[in-house]
């Protein structure tokens, strides 16, 4: 029975499951002490073990937990295969979702690995996640795919990506545009859209990166990552990458997304900015959000619903012609390493800033998350108005995540501005690390103030009113 | 006209003000192009002045933004007062809400000032707001407060809350103590309660903090801020303070809890546990969630709703006897400043850990934000190692704010786990760093790693099954 200890079950949950003969991917019945039956795919419990629950993947995709009080029994209907491959697990997911019918498409998907949970597998005897899969295993691991679009897969990294680096952003937008090249001087005809597959740890800050990196590239970008392991029942990996692939190849737009549950449950895909989200749970599957802003589309099994637009981009762009724009920001895909993200805290040590500007390779500049609407303590203050002073670049985000900062409320905001610190509206502050990176890393040092304060791929939303609601 | 300017309009909605001779404070009827009349106090603009609206105060608390597209004209019912004191902007409030009525009661509250918002008044030659006023200009401009309770004031300090240091929650802590204890001996009688005026930038670092320092306490301790200035109309000042003041001497309850406004409406506040409550929006009135857990308890008028209990707090605290862990935890105020909290970022330089241990006061112990699960890259892991070996605590929560840090699901959360990580389940991380600045305060090294893992105050919840649900 190592498969359940192995799967998180443990105490009465692993009891029941063994009195029953039922392993992890059996279908199963559970009897419940009311007599009432409930049928569903035995799934793993690595994430969230605690005895009191057995969890089943319903028919209808949904995850349903039981408490062990309310079983009175659980009997097999059908025997786990043995889940050591994706691609049999793959195959027990058709099996509870249904095949989508479908003709192969005339699209073509440039389909990016960089490693991450989506191209992940499980090691049975530790129960932990590997980086695994390629590209291509994936493809052939969902074959639906191949029904939306002509795949031509392409490993760039196999990393988790809580080891990926602004000069690891700098080698995928590059790659991304040197592939999509590629297949155009070899006469293969044009791809319709891109997909990148990353680990979601730091999918928000890549898909902010790739957004300044990539804009004016003439196709979609969408990033996708699961929560839960491709070789695993419980897995959402599968139906990411399909609501990914086809809002890539049929959407008609232009920018980088990304693509992840919108709930818990299996039916709505949310297509969210690049710039505008964030990772806002540790593992549940619905973990992203849009910030300040609703989701930009939803892809529901064949549809795409675009959201009717309701929340205007503002900052310079307004001032200047587009073309202008598009030229100056187009397709600069350098980062510059030498920057970092600072949360002030209680107490915080201003020398530490001192001291990244002091390294071996000096920081050139700092996104700050200060608190409530962007204030630090005055020790801080002085020591940013020295570093401003030698042309380290300061810009002030929030903590709290939604909202604006506004440095001209309170006396410690305008001490600030004094300082030199530059407030950067409601941009997240991971877009904003990114951005920081990627202006440093393309433009003069005194035109990064400039860079970071111009709407370039939406990092800015219209300021909310008093009455303003929080994203939907 | 100044006033208006300074009061953040401008554009199209200023010209309709000055039209109708209106200023901010003046209780004006706005006729729309639809002929449709509304009747409300002129609302200050300083935090979100976009020229588009004119903000009122209906009578039923609720602010309205009207755009200016929809305004055909605006004329003055009543003019402003000159508002330049808090007191007769309370007035303005009490005409809009109604003075409740009342008797004095007999229960007595202990009122501790700190600074922040809530004891602010705005320069209206800047705009800006200064922390000004004591708990006895409060008090004496919310009369209603003398309803519910005899009130003892006190002013601790008068500082915006991004200043205050553990070093001041150590003080903070024993005036509260001191000044209950003295009242005891003055024969004045027992205080019923205590309420806690904070800035609400570090308000949810302050009431992790008291959470630790007051456990053991035997009076319900309410820490309670504005997010808009007391003597402004549109502030949550008043009605967050009363509620605050009538859930600490009517609740019957002990511990740390946080009152503020539930939604941007004015009729429900809600009460949340001191060590699960995180400031989420810049700006808004209900800009603090419970985390995890649902809020304690509403305020709803005169009346409190405690929630019904669906969360149980876990941790060590089952396998101690209550008395045990009571006595051990009991009332220890110090704080140890030699603590820092740390986000990593894609690019991080784990060096920065090193320079905080061998700065002046070197560094004890880490609160390190990872990403997802709570992973770091792997050069971070490595100095975690070095680091450990030297007796440097390292905690690990997670930047997605919601959800438990796992570190056995991915070979780099084991690696961290190998170097001596400690993984702090869905602690905050404000909180976690508030408990270590009180664990390495008041306990010896060694002991730290198992007092961080103790449940004390409620800042572990139950972990949540997959088919758990975010806060409500």
């Amino acid at each position: 029975m190592t498969e359940l200890v192995s799967s998180g079950y443990k105490g009465r949950a692993r009891e029941l499951l063994e009195q029953g003969g039922a392993t992890v991917g059996s279908l199963v019945k559970v009897k419940g002490v009311d007599g009432a039956e409930t049928s569903g795919l035995v799934v793993p419990r690595y994430e969230h073990a605690d005895p009191e629950h057995v969890v089943l993947k319903l028919k209808s995709g949904y995850n349903i937990g039981i408490s062990v009080e309310n079983i009175q029994s659980i009997s097999v209907v059908e025997k786990s295969p043995t889940v050591s491959t994706f691609g049999q697990v793959s195959a027990i997911l058709q099996q509870a979702h249904g095949r989508p019918k479908g003709k192969t498409s005339d699209k073509k998907l440039l389909l990016i690995s960089t490693g991450g949970t989506i191209a992940s597998r499980v090691d049975y005897r530790t129960g932990a996640v590997h980086p695994a899969l390629s590209a291509e295993d994936l493809y052939s691991a969902v074959p639906e795919l191949g029904d939306l679009a002509e795949i031509l897969p392409e490993v760039v990294f196999s990393v988790y990506s809580e080891n990926l680096t602004p000069s690891d952003w700098q080698t995928l937008s590059n790659s991304i545009l040197a592939k999509s090249r590629e297949l155009e001087q070899k006469k293969k005809g044009r791809a319709d859209g891109v997909v990148v597959m990353l680990g979601t740890d730091t999918l928000a800050y890549v898909s902010a990166a790739l957004s300044f990196s990539l804009n004016g590239f003439d196709l979609p970008v969408v990033c996708v990552g699961a929560q839960r392991s491709s070789d695993r029942p419980s897995s959402d990996a599968a139906l990411n990458l399909k609501a990914a692939a086809r809002f890539a190849v049929s959407s008609g737009t232009e920018g980088v997304f990304v693509a992840m549950h919108e709930s818990e449950n299996d039916d709505v895909i949310a297509i969210h900015s690049g710039v505008r989200v964030r990772k806002n749970h540790t593992s549940r599957r619905d973990a992203f959000e849009s910030i300040d802003v609703s989701y930009e589309a939803h892809v529901i099994g064949n549809e795409i619903k675009m959201r009717a637009q309701d929340v205007i981009p503002v900052g310079d762009s307004s001032t200047k012609s587009e073309a202008d724009l598009a030229e100056r920001f187009r397709l600069k895909t350098s980062f510059n390493p030498s920057v970092a993200l600072i949360k002030f805290h209680p107490g915080f040590d201003p020398m530490v800033l001192d001291y990244y500007t002091r390294r071996d390779k000096p920081v050139k500049g700092f996104v700050i998350e200060g608190t409530g609407l962007g204030h630090v303590s005055s020790a801080t203050v002085r020591e940013i108005g020295r570093l401003s002073k030698e042309g380290v670049f300061i810009g002030i985000t929030s903590q709290c995540i939604w909202g604006h900062v506004h440095l001209d409320v309170y006396e410690t905001g305008r001490d600030l501005i004094e300082a030199g610190a530059v407030p950067l509206e409601n941009m997240l502050a991971e877009t904003a690390f990114a951005k920081l990176s990627w202006a440093l890393g393309n433009f003069e040092p005194e035109q990064v103030k400039e860079v970071m304060l111009t709407d370039i791929a939406g990092e800015f939303t219209q300021r909310i009113a008093l009455v303003g609601r929080r994203n939907s």
